[in-house]
């Protein structure tokens, strides 16, 4: 073993722009309807959520936007993050292949989200801006956001959903350690919780309705601003600094990934490694394969239908083309609270659409096995979440041992799990079941889409 | 903010060889004696425990040892860590000091912990065991061990001080996860453990007694070594390569510290930071102040008195002269386990007695409340034990601004706090308090010191 195993760079190396898929795809995205209208939405009609640089990004069909300098100075505090070959789980699978992975864990809030998170602080605080308010399942999203509000002054209220907030109080203890203030959703702090709350007192929420809490806070006040932590396409955009990263990192590796995978809940873990390889592709580079992970319990990719549909529970929210389970879809509860979303970023669903990427569904205990495996080969515990990919990636070089296959993969390890270790106590002790969704309640949900003009 | 913030070095600067402080020491260590005969040991006294490299290194007085190619292939999973330079916590201080971190949280299990750990396990391997038992509080050792007992194919067993096994089961499931086993401490398991349950069936636990148990398993089966995470001189040895890489690092920043910062509980994370820095002193370079900082509740260096002492509770170790506060004293419940040890490693003891290292103790509530300060300039949520360091740091930035003068501070932030924020959340809710040790037990244990001949 005496070739390289980790791919580092210093902080000189950290991208100076953010790609947008946008500017090179083959169709253009379809655009973001009004609910009531049912007509092409303005940048103007986003202005009571979002600061106009980050609209204007929205709506970007700029190939590369400049990372402002402010940004890249917060990044360098660990980025970029290194490429690391997975050269102990290579041996014990066996397999002819070469497994890479690239590691966002090494952020301070543990996961890839900061990457946006302070985009969108930086642009709220150059707005005037001085309070946020977001919704966050497992804790990551709301962490990340904790995390930059802190470096920019900027007040964090973040509403966590019900059953993550009595399961994870780390995460909770995280974010306040950053300086934020984390409230249980359903809450009675707005209409849309109260609501809730009045039919359901012991409601277990859902990023759905923390994600109508939130947009509500926002739209009442003009002094806060919204800010989200996946499907939308700002958020893709600042993601894409990981993958941009990786393909200078595996230059340096005189190597290149045949297979690039994710786990993809909103899409922007899944958008900010594959789309810049994907760039290359669409402007006449190699053909790779883009694989998307998603949970079997919360298929949108692989069971959901690309409809237009609202972001949210109370349809407080645009509507967007996306791959949906229907916006009143409740997924049954599994450890991976990242990836228990109804729907999926419009741009992960038109490059699904247009076939430039896959799309493969797991339960969680094979999940589980591929993270213990992983761990105990390289070390680090993967988030539930980021299992998926292990996983996938797995599957893949044990294909390519079938095969006889010296196949290059590549995946990323989008966070650890040291705030999801309940997860693994119950996957050792036998409590850990691979739940499927009911197939009335998806066809309810599916069969109350808008209705909208094709 | 246009100068760099991060000193990252690829993995062909990991170090070659390990740097062992009494080649240069003014004075030579004091013996370790066999309890029995008062008399000096010799390697073969040792052998129940270790493997003959371990002992060979321990009582080496080679300046240089190397660092065999199998665990330097592990190390490059995250070495060299990164030197980080706090910018913003200077800002926020005012301070004209620049401050450094040399972070060690980015290794698998989180602290500086397997340096040794990986070391240890392939020693084992190579002399053929199978199986290591060891002991752990707030367990950064123990799954530090447990990681690298996965990769050289070695049976781990924990024993866990009781009321950490209680309080932190995210911890064991680390452990657990790299394939470990957790036992709380005390046990059945020992006639040590059986020993203190008959006389305190409820009975927390601590160090002294989990170092009993899992000494006295390793000692009845020849099949088992033991293990320990600081305190012996071979154990300093594998951490100085984090001061080495520091050593590197300030040459590419064109920096140099005039103080050397770390907390210490038995000692392993203070020496692998400064005994590096410390040898270019004794070999003729300048001369640096080097600060252990250890809890109030619990001080060793600053309260204990240096003379010969049992290692553990049920007097099964030999007789080491520390600094030590008697081993039969128990320090007041406080949240960090790490440093909740009667004695302090012989070497960094011998230094203290030398006049080559200051020693400093504080008070839990005012190390939080730097790890809290430092977390929202910098991201990073130190663990209790580094909020120590952190503590010392900022007081010595905060000096510097009030004397006017630019030194250069470095601390070793020995590792993050995931899996301690229970502290966190106490911490918050007002319910941390700045417990004292009990002066008549104190006084009682330093009575019941063996006696020794000068």
């Amino acid at each position: 073993m005496s070739d390289q195993v980790k791919f580092v760079l210093d902080e000189t190396h950290i991208p100076k722009t953010w790609y947008n898929l946008t500017a090179d795809l083959p169709k253009p995205l379809p655009p973001v309807l009004h609910p009531g209208t049912k007509q092409p939405i303005g940048p103007a009609d986003l202005e009571p959520l979002f600061p106009m640089e980050l609209i204007l990004q929205e709506v970007s069909g700029e190939r590369y936007i400049d990372i402002p300098q402010p940004v890249r100075d917060v990044y360098r505090m660990w980025r970029p993050s290194p490429l690391i070959r997975a050269r102990r789980l290579e041996q014990k699978l066996g397999t002819p292949a070469k497994i890479y992975f690239k590691y966002e864990g090494v952020s301070p809030a543990g996961s890839h989200k900061p990457n946006t998170a302070v985009a969108q602080a930086w642009y709220n605080q150059q707005a005037g801006i001085k309070r946020l308010s977001t919704e966050t399942g497992a804790g990551q999203w709301g962490s990340s956001l904790a995390f930059a509000g802190a470096l920019f002054g900027i007040d964090v209220t973040v509403f966590q959903v019900r059953v993550s907030y009595d399961q994870k109080p780390y995460r909770r203890a995280l974010m306040e350690t950053y300086g934020a203030r984390c409230i249980a959703s359903p809450s009675n702090e707005t209409e849309s919780g109260r609501a809730i709350l009045k039919q359901h007192p012991d409601s277990p929420g859902s990023l759905g309705i923390a994600i109508s809490e939130a947009v509500e806070v926002a739209a009442k006040d003009p002094a806060v601003k919204y800010s989200l932590g996946s499907v939308l396409n700002h958020v893709l955009l600042h993601q894409t600094i990981v993958g941009q990263e990786a393909i200078e990192q595996f230059a340096m590796a005189g190597d290149d990934p045949d297979v690039v995978i994710a786990c993809a809940g909103g899409g922007s873990n899944f958008a900010g490694l594959a789309f810049p390889f994907l760039g290359l592709q669409l402007r006449g580079g190699r053909k790779r394969r883009f694989v998307a992970v998603e949970p079997a319990a919360c298929p949108s990719l692989t069971r959901g239908k690309y409809a237009y549909d609202f972001g949210d529970t109370a349809h407080l929210t645009p509507l967007v083309k996306m791959h949906t389970l229907g916006s009143t879809f409740i997924p049954p509860g599994f450890h991976a609270g990242g990836l228990r979303y109804h729907g999926m970023s419009p741009l992960v669903s038109h490059a699904k659409e247009l076939g430039l990427i896959e799309a493969r569904a797991y339960h969680q205990k094979a999940c589980f096995e591929a993270g213990v495996e992983f761990a105990r080969c390289e070390g680090i515990v993967p988030a539930p979440e980021a299992n998926h990919a292990v996983r996938c990636a797995i599957d893949e070089a044990l294909r390519c041992k079938k095969e006889g296959k010296k196949e290059t993969i590549l995946f990323n390890l989008s966070g650890h799990g040291h705030f999801d270790m309940q997860a693994y106590i119950d996957y050792f002790e036998g409590k850990l079941v691979d739940r499927d969704y009911d197939e009335k309640e998806l066809a309810t949900a599916l069969a109350g889409l808008p209705s909208v003009a094709a």
